[in-house]
């Protein structure tokens, strides 16, 4: 048992607006469970004579979700961000072997050990801003076996670091070029075939996809997902990126835990999600990777109530940002969340987007993943650019 | 004596098109000063009984430079951030105590300690970045206390943190609600008597102003340079950010160091500069906080040989930003300068813009302030957002 006292808590929880903030509020943890949050002044006597940590004030929030992340790859895509700064075109770059087929290329020939090293570095710099739960997709591999690879080293992410990982299944991420004329035996031999290996293997949590022009329609996608509920495994979608597929009506209507991207979400989606329940899952990095202009509807998800989440979507090609306080800044800035709906979007409906319960808030009966901070109120984490206040991090219930 | 041996090192040298990159390079260092760059494989045979670091191929860069911010502040303006979000308007904010008075008020009334705590904490997130040069900015007090309160506090930061501070004497930044009816007696009373004091204490190292509509115009800061000239302080302003006012032009014209924001340049702006060699200093970060639309003219400066550095301009109001890498891919991504364009922008350019010739590239005789990264090309430190891949920082010559 042990009690942090002096705080100012953000419960993030459902029943009130905004943050659930207590002032001068204390926590109580008991193994790797909060069991009493409330004003310090209130706590029951049971718990005065656990060891106690006086926060002096700072900021404690749920421990930060990144429910949305490319995190494990091989190489990186520096030069082709360089060359199309010079001014290369899309030929030029896809002829010096850029694009997705060089993150495609380099995941295949790296073994576990050395895509295990390099993602590790961008995942400690998550972990540095309070991420204590943290999904990675697929993706790169999009061949059985290498898609396998990817998720076992993110399986190996969450034993090596004190993290919870979530893992993906996306080999209906891209078309790798072995299949080129073979749409339909892609989405047979590897995405379903694999997904009964990984499963039995237990690499996957969930299953997702990309449903866009550029690489698989709603009729490939339901494939997928059709497979997916056989298996029993929640599903989720990569959808309305740079079109309207009707992608994410799909999803929501088959109990799809989110919706990622979503710029050109119509209402129908909108609609279809508040029904289902589904998280609008807003990807803010890839948006101004790609100077995007067409925004998602913000304001039509607030009115019909869908959950808004903000993940990262690191990646090497259109979101490069390993930042989650960044995220939040710029759902701020470029979105118009407002500071507590950034941080709700990194909590609460954040762990809902990954069908977890248990934690995104603090209450008695949920994980004790804590984030501890220097700030005085809570807007100041969407407030600051490129500045990390974070003064602790409690995974489990453990100081980390 | 000291080498590193075995890096791959970026020069900036002016006569090198791009990084003026040497692979496999080594740098000697002799006190504070670099006294041989050149391939491992040339080093001379004085220098190989020198203790020696194998730097396994990391790539070292010039210590990169912050050449404008007003990082010194009471106060922040969070909640002014979340109010705005929350739909608050200007008149709504202002009544709230908001806006630039808010960070007058708390400027004021805070002393040199608190103000000292708070810039550190913002100032140690940039020297981890491996800024090694960090201009500040007065501009916040508005009486010549105050001012001067806050070019102490600056004093003392490069006092007790290793790296080089030029100071700038900003009271015309605003105008303070006491002369709201005197004008001419702001300028004449607080900005020049002001800038005597300061200038016979050596707070001092160089002036600068904001020329706009809502600040001062260009008569008025022709006044500020006329007495800066008497006094042998060299001149910058912050020109252009919100409209025309041929503000950039009046600088060069005087041989400013620098013109700093431009979104608003004219080529007749573009050309003093280029007559004068005064550096166009962007702020990618207020262009971003502020959701501007009209882009600086990136491609008339380059056209004209304009030097363009890039600055956080870190400030409570428009620019909250503690990340000069971050800094560097706001340069690329949103005004379009390439990786090697962007890593000149924070080193050779950004030490001009200060007036400083003996730093911002690597070379024989120049200072040693170097930074080490953890990366295998140059462009990375420009391509990834939210990670910070230093290894070490050199200042003075020393592993800080
Ligand atoms: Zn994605
Ligand atoms: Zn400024």
């Amino acid at each position: 048992m042990q009690v942090f006292t002096h705080a100012s808590v953000a419960t993030i929880d459902a029943n009130s607006d905004g943050y659930g903030l207590i002032e001068d509020a204390a926590v109580v943890i008991d193994g790797d469970r909060i069991v009493w949050v409330g004003e310090t002044k209130s706590l029951p006597a049971d718990y005065a004579s656990a060891p106690a940590t006086d926060l002096g004030g700072r900021l404690v929030t749920p421990g930060l979700v990144d429910c949305h992340t490319h995190i494990v790859y091989g190489g990186d895509r520096a030069r082709e961000f360089e060359m199309r700064l010079e001014g290369a075109g899309y030929e030029e770059i896809a002829r010096a072997g850029g694009g997705i087929v060089s993150s495609v290329k380099n995941t295949r020939e790296a073994d576990e050990a050395s895509l295990l090293k390099t993602a590790l570095k961008r995942v400690d710099h998550l972990l540095a801003e309070g991420v204590t739960t943290l999904e990675i997709k697929s993706g790169y591999g999009l061949s059985i076996d290498s898609e396998m690879k990817m998720l076992r080293v993110a399986r190996l992410i969450g034993e090596q670091r004190p993290v919870h990982v979530v893992t993906t299944w996306l080999a209906a991420h891209a078309l790798p070029p072995e299949y080129k004329d073979d749409r339909a035996g892609y989405i047979r031999d590897v995405v379903i075939a694999g997904m009964d290996r990984a499963h039995a293997e237990d690499l996957i949590d969930q299953v997702d996809g990309f449903c866009e022009g550029i690489a698989f329609s709603p009729d490939e996608m339901a494939l997928v997902f059709d497979h997916a509920a056989k298996l029993g495994l929640p599903i989720k979608l990569h959808a309305e990126q740079l079109s309207d597929l009707h992608g994410a009506k799909l999803a929501a209507e088959r109990g799809a835990l989110s919706a990622d991207h979503l710029e050109w979400l119509g209402q129908d989606g909108v609609d279809a999600m508040a029904k289902s329940g589904t998280v609008a899952v807003l990807l803010p990095g890839a948006f101004y990777t790609l100077r995007e202009t067409v925004y998602p509807p913000v304001q039509a998800l607030r009115d019909a109530g869908v959950p808004i989440a903000l993940a990262t979507d690191a990646n090497p090609g259109t979101s490069p940002l390993t930042s989650l306080l960044l995220t939040m800044n710029m759902g701020a800035t470029i979105f118009r969340l407002t500071p507590a709906e950034c941080l709700t979007a990194v909590t609460r409906n954040a762990a809902k987007a990954l069908g977890l319960t248990d934690r995104g808030t603090l209450a008695a009966g949920q994980r004790a993943d804590l984030a501890i901070w220097d700030v005085q109120h809570p807007a100041e984490l969407t407030y600051r650019i490129g500045f990390n206040p974070i003064h602790a991090r409690v995974f489990g219930g453990k100081l980390v």
